[in-house]
């Protein structure tokens, strides 16, 4: 089993990851202290994490520079190149995957945005899809999932309920081949 | 309390109820013998169905005369008036929600489609939200929620994951003045 590319990602219920303007406001509402809805164990089991350049952007944007410093890092850009302190910039997000799963370790971490998660669904490369639902309808924004011209079948593996209303749906991704019974 | 108005519905996680041909054969894989994910209770708790003409006539595509015989019927139609067995033609769906939620009754159930959905929602009518999520991604097609210019919080109720992998989450609409605390 080659290690599996991975979307861990929140939405709102009406499936909008942020406002047009990039703001994210919406996720504090489930914010808790002492909650982080897995995470910290999720991110124990990957050691690659992939960001679309405009969300590599908004994170660089809290002031705290590149998370993950333990992790390789790869954003994905059709015109930057070089690095962000550990974070190396890559124009395509399919050849990486691709490569990556040529070798060995641990899984990879897409965090989006929606260009780069279009891209990697398109090409079938996901895995597995971990999709934090937060109570409430943003009425408009930016979708997690564009419009796209093949239907993927999901297997539900854990919901997660927790007290903030968010619900966690961890789906592994059914392949061609799965699906014929090999 | 006035009698609630409550959306239940099914879409696949990426948002579609629908292919843009009215194709709803992703549905049939969560059906089962045995299994009627809590409809059979839910239609206890209402007296009223409101369609939209498409998904009526989607309906009645089916070929068993119009459901639900025991209950109020309407369909929202710009141009059509009258009845087809006990369902009944109406123009508009905010004028008839407000008008039934100003009488005695159950709670008034809304099945779609997504422009019915779109306007009842636009003037935050819903009440509550029963949402079956389908372990598919359909990749196009009709999309239950529409771009909107409001936002609305959410409060989940309850969330149950059954066999089938198919997820229903159910939410109750905080309305502004509960927000306000009153």
């Amino acid at each position: 089993m080659s290690r599996k590319l991975i979307l861990y990602i929140a939405m709102s219920l009406d499936g909008f990851i942020a406002k047009k303007d990039d703001n994210i406001d919406f996720l504090s509402m489930v914010e808790i202290p002492s909650e982080d809805y897995g995470y910290a164990d999720f991110l124990q089991s990957i050691d690659t994490v992939i960001w679309g350049r405009r969300t590599f952007d908004k994170v660089l944007s809290f002031g705290d520079g590149v998370p993950h410093k333990d992790k390789k890092v790869y954003v994905i850009s059709a015109t930057k190149t070089g690095k962000v302190e550990h974070a190396e910039y890559c124009t395509n997000a399919v050849d990486l995957v691709r490569s990556l799963q040529q070798k060995e370790g641990k899984d990879i971490y897409c965090d989006g945005g929606a260009e780069v998660v279009f891209d990697l669904l398109r090409n079938q490369l996901f895995d597995r899809l971990i999709i934090s639902i937060i109570p409430h309808l943003l009425g408009d924004g930016i979708r997690l999932f564009k419009n796209l011209d093949i239907e993927q079948h999901l297997q539900l593996k854990r919901s997660i309920s927790y007290p903030s209303g968010l619900v966690q749906l961890w789906y592994d991704v059914k392949k061609k081949m799965e699906e014929n019974g090999s």
